[in-house]
């Protein structure tokens, strides 16, 4: 790299908002650090937390730190015994740092490392020029992938992991929140043979993106019963499948009354405080199995991701509303807060 | 058979109590009936909230009724068109009735059936000298297997559905609760490989009925740390399967904290009323998946208890604490209602 | 019915051909028994062999018998006992006659049934007005299903089973062989999500059908090498999945060999005599998983059937090659004999 | 260490025979390299092979090399990166050394890498006073367990992944050749909850090892039918599941000709050549599952052995027959050839 410094989107000072300046490149490499030159990068809802500088974030994180986690790029230095990437490779990267030596990372579930890290919270983040991260977490990417794509296949993946705890084909699919995470996991279940997807959703605009992205039918639970919308839908029988992607409790269980007996339940959403159902009417009797899911199979996920971008079964593009210089963050930072934007991409 | 007449316990009014006395025997058998002499039934908790006529009951039971469920015995007569059994076999049976034409019926998930019913609540039981059951809910048993255990196939079969939900082989299993279905799960763990079965429970006489049926440690969470304890039994890990049998909210949720990532968790425990918890940090940060189980496979559970008992690879003798002449059911629910027993079996 | 017979295509003597003739309506019904008329019944190649007259016919088939097995119709009449069907439900058919009553039977594995008979092998088959079923094995069909596609549910479930045992999307799927049941299977891989749906096979009226149905790459094996191909499209890696439809030994060995270590082998095809192979280096060392593949599930198989041609996820139309009406099946004999067919159905 | 050279057994030349003599200690360290002291190391029918000098040996092996795989001991040098492993951890150790960076490697499969190395075969092995592996392949060893059965470790891993591919409990389990990891798996079936472990074998000595290890019956197949005994075990239906141990395909093809419809097939065994059988037959229409098993699962397998040895849920002692001075290596290799011993244990 030619210069000593680099742009960087940094949370200087424990309070709201977020600083383009100028800072050092890494330059320290570890022997399984590799520097990579960031080429898109893009927002996620946990930099709004970091932004906003929430209760969340003031407990994580600690300034002054570079933000971001979400990226695709190309490897421009290696540490001494890197040997799974080299220099010139295009790369995305896992944002979940894991140990690799706890009982998880030992028997195939690093993506639920014990001591897990990550990438813009617990160490410098990604919205910056050039970041440097461990080699454990890259995955080669395919040049034919658009950077555009290449950057959300983190969030990509965890639509990926969230549908996939079960095999869709023939299945009615019904997915609660449709933010960008929802849409994409509309179109995952789509192209993985599902029946019907059903979405549950009130913002419009996220109503349009679901349609976009290939739902069968949008229901808005405010206006209609959902659960009564569904069994109609079903010869009365229920969804197959519930992807919970938004972190609501009224969803959660509307979700769970519309479920056939002995479906399954795929559970992203993150509920703010304790959440409280009849488990035994809605989980136990019924028979259902749950799944919690929090990041993506380390690499399981990333190959399925990049097979179905790489051979064009799945188009991401009316997922990705925005596409911003990195000095216009803000702008990305508002549409988002807003929710009037898909993902938000930055370019380094 | 000889008597017009037969012996039953029955609910005879909407109020608390149990009343034995003569009724007609049952005659009339449709097309797929069978009409069963019973040999011995057990008392099942279900069997305490109908003869407490708690609100459960008042909801669902139409007196007069007889009552009870779990039995074994003797095919004396058979409708026009059964031909799975014949007069003569020893039978156990479900205790669940399924439609057999719903879709769960129809693709392998009868004991989800939707439009269950159940033995002696949606229809007279078989604490009686004869019980008419649909041939579809029989399973012969093998002759060898003693009358006692037998006629207690149904609650182990609970036992045997929640605990195989995941190979037990090696793993660390915690169980919470140790009534009667509890501690035959922790016979059930030790004889499938659970390299260590961890109960937890409070109250002393189910706490010596664990340590009689296998349980490596009993944990009084009253009295210790459950969660500490269990990650010191476990290289600070924690367990990799739960059984809850307890349906109280606060050993599920130290079960749950006392999960190594990426655990299982397999859900027999009736819960009063709504369940709240942090379903975030206990559930889908860690990468657990969730089984919600009722009833029994049908009729795969049936098949490996038939093996197990057959071959003798599970002794059930500690768990039958009690074996009365039917006069004495309510010596029967007495034991039961104070907590000092384990099965108690009735002698028709 | 109005008449007391009807037209059916019987192999009348143990030679080859079958008769079209006028024999009675079957009158007497079991309980359980169900009189169908046959709107649309389709040629397997099983009715090839029996028309051919082969050893595998001459050991199973005693004329005189009607037959056929694949087809769809409408009620006509139902036995005493029978409540999963009534008069005017359109349906289609099982034509693997479950015992239900063996251990498979009764523990959700009626597909491989010990006592299994066959329509159209072992009782008199559905080339014929009418045919009387045990309700068993009836599926009732949504009328908007055109009865094309109806009548050809049996082969398309076997496309579904032998392709749905193990997930497919983002996966490199493998078919050796392009018969009907083998470009179904292509549209059930490419409607599941795979990534690339490569074929192997010979002749052209196959490849042009396997084109149509969604395959991505087509390969003559006797024109390219298959393995060293398939690995060029696949990283280097090999195929995750092959899905055998061909039983022809040189094709199974090819398709092993282009597979990637711990990818899933699901066997359908029927090889003539022994199978030969290097079971250590092409399945073993692997790390291979190979399924077996007989029938349909009953009835998840079915539903995946349903639901995919009810929503219109995948079309039937380009392997429904010939559509004629009954008295003109020679001449659907000759075009399956002559391999210039895909599905040829009989209108009755 | 204090010496500069070490005992070693060394193959020196391209001939039969193994020599003991003195070698340099190991050096130099990778970054990643960690030099273990052999404690103790057990012989494998492997290096019979290499001993014996045979064609599969003469393909692989290049002398001068130390021979040996299976081991237990210290770790007293690592190299720089070393992190998972310190100085006087007690260490056993995978011999298949994965490559960390294929398709399998990254997506949890590393038991079958594409360009896997094995110790004694494609470097020097372990039959010494050290070893230089590298990190990847250790597991710290609980020192609780006797360094006799952790030197076996590798083998008992065998035996646990081909047993556990599917849930035992209440099963009937064929276990076609009782070598050692044949009778080891006779004992894992056996604490998983087999309902019977039912052995075939036709020599005395392993017989009478199934029988300690705990086999239920042992079938001689020179003398008995053994399908016709299976069958009479298992009220006709055939055993649930086989573990093919003996490399045998009279046996291979008896143990399936022994399954019932829908059984499960775990095959470690490594067949002389090509295996003939009928498929159809004996595998498709009998709708079973077949795994290829090789290694062990890295490090699920691992995992489970230290908790069953660690918890002495099993006990290997009956399988550890001789226990020898590195010195006498011959006298165990003698007793290998003749097939009179379980597993031979050198100490060092």
């Amino acid at each position: 790299m030619e210069s000593e410094t680099m742009i960087a989107i940094v949370k200087e000072r424990p309070a709201p908002g977020l600083t383009l300046k100028r800072v050092p490149v890494p330059r320290e490499l570890g022997p399984h650090d590799v520097l990579v030159k960031v080429k898109r990068a893009s927002i996620c809802g946990t930099d709004v937390h970091i932004y906003n500088w929430d209760a969340w974030s003031q407990e994580r994180i600690r300034p002054p730190q570079i933000d971001g986690h979400e990226f695709t790029g190309e490897v421009v230095s290696i540490g001494g015994d890197v040997s799974s990437v080299k220099v010139g490779d295009s790369v995305v990267s896992e944002t979940h740092i894991p140990c690799q030596k706890c009982l998880q990372c030992r028997t195939g579930k690093m993506h639920i490392c014990k001591n897990m890290q990550i990438l813009g919270v617990h160490r410098d983040g990604v919205f910056a020029e050039y970041v440097r991260v461990p080699e454990v977490v890259l995955w080669k990417v395919d040049p034919s992938i658009p950077l555009e794509y290449a950057s959300i296949m983190e969030p990509f993946g965890n639509a990926i992991h969230t549908a996939l705890v079960t095999d869709l084909t023939g299945k009615n699919v019904l997915i609660t929140g449709a933010g960008p995470i929802g849409v994409m996991a509309v179109a995952v279940a789509k192209v993985s043979g599902a029946a019907q997807v059903i979405v549950s959703e009130i913002k419009e605009f996220r109503k349009e993106l679901a349609r976009k992205m290939g739902a069968d039918v949008i229901i808005d639970p405010t206006k209609e019963d959902l659960t009564k919308k569904v069994k109609a839908m079903t010869e009365d029988n229920g969804a197959d499948v519930l992807l919970e992607m938004s972190g609501n409790t009224t969803a959660f269980k509307q979700g769970l009354d519309s479920l056939t007996n002995g479906a399954v339940v795929s559970l992203l959403g993150v509920f703010p405080g304790e959440l409280s159902f009849d488990i035994n009417g809605l989980f136990t009797f019924k028979g259902l199995t749950m799944y919690g899911i929090t990041g993506r199979k380390m690499f399981e996920t990333w190959q399925v991701a990049t097979q179905l971008l790489k051979n064009k079964r799945i188009d991401l593009s009316p997922v990705v509303t925005h596409v911003l210089p990195a000095e216009k963050f803000e702008e990305g930072f508002d549409v988002m807060i807003r929710g009037v934007s898909g993902k938000v991409i930055l370019e380094f």
